[in-house]
C-alpha cells in the first residue's frame, strides 16, 4: 500500500479559486496572510501528516494501548511524534499570540487537521480535546487560570481532556453524580468516575489537564446545577510545576472496535483538587464551548478517513486486474483490465470522491465562517455565528455518517482483501465508526439541528444560512448550474420553513430525516459552486474532474434526498404507535 | 447482556399464517411433515443455537484461531459444540436419506440456519460449506465419489470446503493457475495456491474434504477451462479411514476484521491427489450448484446478524434511561424514560425490525421454492427454479447490505457502550462485513441479477418471479393493502421491464441501483402481504406489530427506492467519462 497522499491540489483549488481567501483575509484585516502562506502551511503539515504521523497508523492499531501501575503507555512511537508535532509548532496553530499560539486562521488550520485526521484517527484525537480545553479556558476562565495552564496547553506541552460521560448519564448530562465540594482556599474537592474519557492518561506529556463536569452541593437538580472544574493530573508547585500527584488517575483502558491507539480512559476522581472554571452552575454553556468546537473536529474526522478510504481503493482499483470492462477492452495487452474501468467500481469511487470533495468544500466554508466568527465586525460576526450553529451539527453527522459509508465502500473496492487487516482498509472502517457516537451521537446532532437550530429557534440561524448560501449560487457565472442550484437550494428552503413549523414530536421523529436532506442538499449547492469555479480553473485535472464528479453527485446520490424528505413528512405515529411486545412478540 | 432468544413466534406466524405451511407440504406429497413438526425442530434448533452456539460467540472472537506445527485449533468449546451439533443430527437435515440424511425440507431447516447465524457466525460458516459441498458432489461427481465420501459429509464426520479464490484470480477465476495433471490412477495431482479458504484447516474432525477450482494441462483458457476436484486432507485407507497425510496443507491464517472465530486460510496444494468431479473444463458449473447455495446462505448471514443486533438493540432501549420522550413523561417514577421512547431510536429499532422480519419473509419465500425445486414436478420445478435464481443475488445482496446497517444500528443505539467490545454489537457489525463481499461481492450480485437474470435472460425469470409475487398480492384480503401493493409490484415490474433493455454497458452502470430497488419493492411487497396475513392473526402482538411495522416500511424505508430508480437510469456517463488525473488530481 502506498502512503497517504496529502490532497494539496484540491485545497489549493478551494483556498485560491473557490473560497478567494486572498479577499477574505484582506476583508478580515488579516494582512500578513494570503493564500500562498497558506498553501505554505497546509503543504508542510500534510508532510507531517503523511511522513510522521501516518507510518504509526497500522501498527498503533496492533499494539494498542496498555495500562499498567496506574500508568498509560501508548503504542511505540507516539509520543515522539507529538513532541515533534508540538516542537514544530503544529499544536499552536489557533492559539492566541498572548498565550504562545501563532494565531493562524482557522481557513489554514482545518486542512491540517484533515490531513491529521486521513494519517492517523487516533493519533490525533489527544490533539483534537487539548484544543477543545484551550476554547474553554480561554472563553470562561479566570486570568489566574489562564495565566497558570493557557500557554502550556497551547504550546502543547500539556495536554487536555474532556470528563463529561458518566456510565448512567451520556445523552442526558442532566443524570450525573460527580461531586464538587468547596475548599477554604478558592479549590474544590472533585469525586465521582467518568467514562469513555479520550487520552485521560497516557505517556506524551507530564501533566495534563482534564475539564470535569460536576455537582456543587446546593446546585439545583438537572443540567442547571453542573459546573465545569479545571483538575491537573499533577498539582503545580509555586514555579507551576508539575509537583504532587493529584487524588485522580485511570482504573481501566476502554476494549474498543477501533482507534486502539487511543487511550480511552475510565477516569476515577477520588477526592481531587480542582478549580471551577466560570460560574457556578454555568458548566453546560462551559462545555458547549468545548462541544461545538469538538463537533466540528469529529466532522472532520469523518473526512479524513473518507479521503485515506478514498485513495487506499483508488490505487487498489488502478492496479487490481479482474475481467474485461463491459464498455470495451481497456488494457489490451493485459490479461485483464484494471478494475477502476468497472462502471460498478467507479460508482464506488466516485462515491467516497463525491463526499470526501464535498465535505471538504463544507468544512472549508465553515472555517471560514470560523475567520469572520473570530476576527470580524459585530455584525459579520453575528451572521458567521449563527451559521456555524446552524452547521455544526450537520458537518459532524453528515460527515461521519458518510466516512462510515465511504470507508465501508473502501473495504469493498478491495473485495476479500478490503476484510484483511494488512490493507488498512478495515481499520479505517472501524476507526471512523467512533465519530458518529462521540460528542453526542449523530442523532442527537438531528435533534439539535431541528430542535435548538430551526423549530426552536428565535435568532433566523436558517435563514442567515440560506442567505450565505444563496450569495455562493448567485456567484454561479454558468446559466444551466446556476440556475440548477438556485432550484436546489430553494428546494431546500421551502421544506426547511415547512419544518420550522414542526411541534417537538413531529420535529423528533423527523429529525435524523432533515439532518441527511439538509446534508445532501447543502452538499449539492457546493458541488454546484465548486464545478462552476473549477471550469475557469488553469488545471484541465480539476476544471474536468470537478465538473464530472458533480454531474455524478446530482445525477447519483442527490436523489437520496427524496427518500429523506419522504419519510421526513411521514409523521410521528409510524414510529410511537408501536409498544412493548408488538415490537419482539415475546 | 442476556442470551440470543430464538423469534420463535415470527417463525410460527411465517410457517402457519403467511406460508400456510401444511398445504404447501401437502402438494408436495410431504405426508409426515406438517407445521408442527416444523416448529418442532425450529424450536429445537433454536434451543441449540441459543445455548450451545451463542455462548461461544463473544470467547470466539477474542480467542481467535491460531496455527502451529501445519495445524489449526479453534477456539475452546467450539470443536465440542460441532459434536454436539453432527450427533444431534443437525448437520444432516438436508441430506440425502439414503447417505446419512434426514430428508427434511429447506423450509424447516432455513430457520436453523438463520438462528445459527444469529448466534456465531463464526461457528455456522464451517457447517454450511459442508452442506455446500455436499450439494455438489451429490449432483456432480461420480457414484464411487459419493459412496466414499457424500455419508461422512452428510453426518457431518467430516466437514467440506471451497477452494476457488488465488491472489489474483477472485472475481475473475478465468486467471486461475492451480494445476491439476492427471495420474495413471485416474487420480489428478493438485498443485497451486488458494486464498481466503474457509475452514481450510481445523480440529473439528479427522478428515476435510476440499472442493479445489484447477486447470488440466490441456484446458482451454478461461473459464472454460477449469475443472472442479475433490482433494482430502487424509487419503483413505482401504477401509475408507483417513490414513496418510495428502500433499495439502493452511500455510497462514488471515488476521481479519471480524468472524475471528472461523479459521480463514492459506491453502497450499503441493502435488495433492484429487478426483475430479464431473466432467473436465465443466468446473464452473459444478462450482456455480455449491456457490448458488452459499450465495443464498450468506444472504441468512445477513438476516441472522441483523436479528441479533435488533434483539440486542430493544433490550438495550427498554433499560437504558436517559432524558425524557419529546411525547411526554413515560415513566414518571423514574429519572428519565427509557429511550426505546425516544422517536429517533424507536426509529433506529424499526428500521432494524423491519429488515430482520422482511427478509425473513423473503428467505423462508426462497426456502419455500427450494422445497418446491426439489420436490415438485416438472413444471412447478421448472418456475421454482428461475424464481430462485432471480432471487439468489437479491437475497444474498439485500440481506448483507441490510445486515451492515442493521448491525451499524445496533451500535449507535447503545451510543458509546455499542463501540466497547465486551457488549458485543461491534462484534455483529465487523462480523457481517464479509458477508458483502465472499461468494461474490455485492457488485458481483447486483451484475448477475442485472445480467443473466434479467437483460440476458431468455427464460423468461423476470415474468416467472413478478407472477409468483403476483400471487402473493392476489391473496391479500383488505382491499387498500391489496391496492398499494398491486401499485408497488407493478411499479417494480414496469420498470424492470424498462430494464430489460439496457446494453451491458447500461447495466453494468445501473446493477447497484437496480438490485436495491428490487430489494426494497420486494420487501415491500411481502410487507404489505405479512400485514395482512397478521390482521387475521390471533396473537393480537402479531396482529399489531406486524401491520405497524409494515406501515412504517412502506413510510418510512421503502421511499430509498426512488433514489435507487433515479440513479439506475442516470445513464453510464456520469461514471465513465472520467479517468486518469481527474480522479485525484496528481
Amino acid at each position: 500500500m502506498p502512503g497517504y497522499i496529502p490532497p494539496l491540489a484540491d485545497f489549493g483549488f478551494l483556498l485560491r479559486d473557490w473560497l478567494t481567501i486572498n479577499e477574505h483575509y484582506a476583508a478580515l484585516g488579516l494582512e500578513d496572510f494570503d493564500a500562498d502562506l497558506a498553501m505554505e502551511v497546509v503543504e508542510q503539515g500534510g508532510k507531517f501528516a503523511a511522513d510522521v504521523v501516518a507510518p504509526l497508523n497500522r501498527e498503533g492499531d496492533e499494539q494498542g494501548c496498555r495500562l499498567a501501575d496506574g500508568k498509560v503507555t501508548t503504542p511505540e512511537g507516539f509520543a515522539a511524534a507529538y513532541h515533534s508535532y508540538v516542537e514544530n509548532g503544529w499544536n499552536a496553530m489557533l492559539g492566541d499570540v498572548n498565550y504562545g499560539g501563532q494565531g493562524l486562521p482557522y481557513s489554514m488550520a482545518v486542512p491540517v487537521h484533515e490531513m491529521l485526521n486521513s494519517a492517523n484517527l487516533s493519533w490525533r484525537l489527544t490533539t483534537m480535546l487539548t484544543e477543545s480545553a484551550v476554547l474553554a479556558i480561554s472563553k470562561h476562565a479566570s486570568e489566574s487560570l489562564k495565566a497558570t495552564y493557557l500557554e502550556k496547553l497551547v504550546t502543547g506541552e500539556w495536554t487536555g481532556t474532556m470528563n463529561l460521560t458518566e456510565p448512567h448519564a451520556g445523552t442526558d448530562l442532566s443524570l450525573l453524580s460527580t461531586k464538587a465540594e468547596p475548599n477554604d482556599d478558592g479549590s474544590f474537592t472533585i469525586t465521582g468516575s467518568k467514562i469513555f474519557i479520550t487520552a485521560g492518561d497516557h505517556d506524551w506529556t507530564d501533566n495534563i489537564i482534564h475539564m470535569v463536569l460536576a455537582r456543587l452541593p446546593d446546585a439545583p437538580p438537572g443540567v442547571k446545577g453542573i459546573s465545569l472544574f479545571l483538575v491537573p493530573k499533577f498539582l503545580l508547585d509555586a514555579d507551576n510545576n508539575p509537583d504532587k500527584p493529584n487524588a485522580l488517575g485511570p482504573s481501566a483502558i476502554e476494549k474498543k472496535m477501533g482507534i486502539k491507539a487511543s487511550p480511552t480512559c475510565v477516569m476515577n476522581f477520588d477526592g481531587a483538587t480542582g478549580w471551577l472554571i466560570g460560574e457556578a452552575n454555568q458548566g453546560l454553556a462551559c462545555m458547549f464551548t468545548m462541544m461545538n468546537d469538538a463537533r466540528f473536529q469529529v466532522g472532520l474526522e469523518g473526512l479524513g478517513a473518507t479521503e485515506a478510504a478514498f485513495q487506499g481503493a483508488l490505487t487498489y482499483a488502478r492496479e487490481r486486474l479482474q475481467s474485461r470492462a463491459p464498455q470495451g477492452v481497456q488494457q489490451p495487452d493485459d490479461k485483464a483490465d484494471a478494475i477502476i474501468h468497472q462502471p460498478d467500481v467507479a460508482r464506488m469511487l466516485l462515491t467516497q470522491k463525491a463526499f470526501a470533495e464535498g465535505c471538504r468544500a463544507l468544512a472549508m466554508l465553515y472555517a471560514k465562517y470560523m475567520d469572520i466568527a473570530h476576527l470580524a465586525d459585530d455584525e459579520r460576526r453575528d451572521e458567521a455565528e449563527a451559521i456555524l450553529q446552524f452547521l455544526t451539527p450537520v458537518c459532524k453527522a453528515f460527515m461521519t455518517d458518510t466516512g462510515l459509508e465511504s470507508t465501508s465502500l473502501g473495504i469493498q473496492v478491495f473485495g476479500g482483501h478490503g476484510y484483511i487487516r494488512e490493507w488498512g482498509m478495515e481499520q479505517l472502517m472501524r476507526d471512523v465508526r467512533i465519530a458518529m457516537l462521540y460528542e453526542g451521537t449523530n442523532g442527537i446532532q438531528a435533534l439539535d439541528l431541528i430542535g435548538r437550530k430551526l423549530t426552536r429557534d428565535k435568532q433566523g440561524m436558517l435563514d442567515t444560512t440560506y442567505r450565505a448560501l444563496d450569495t455562493l449560487v448567485h456567484d454561479i457565472e454558468q446559466p444551466l448550474t446556476k440556475q440548477a442550484a438556485e432550484q436546489l437550494l430553494n428546494d431546500w428552503y421551502i421544506t426547511s420553513q415547512a419544518v420550522k413549523d414542526f411541534d417537538a414530536v413531529n420535529a423528533a421523529s423527523g429529525a435524523c430525516d432533515y439532518l441527511h436532506y439538509t446534508g445532501y442538499a447543502l452538499l449539492g449547492v457546493l458541488w454546484y459552486s465548486m464545478a462552476d469555479a473549477a471550469s475557469r480553473c488553469d488545471n484541465p485535472n480539476i476544471a474536468q474532474g470537478k465538473q464530472k464528479t458533480c454531474k455524478f453527485y446530482i445525477e447519483r446520490l442527490l436523489p437520496r434526498m427524496q427518500g429523506h424528505k419522504a419519510a421526513l413528512f411521514s409523521g410521528a405515529s409510524n414510529l410511537l404507535d408501536i409498544s412493548g411486545s408488538e415490537f419482539d412478540y415475546l
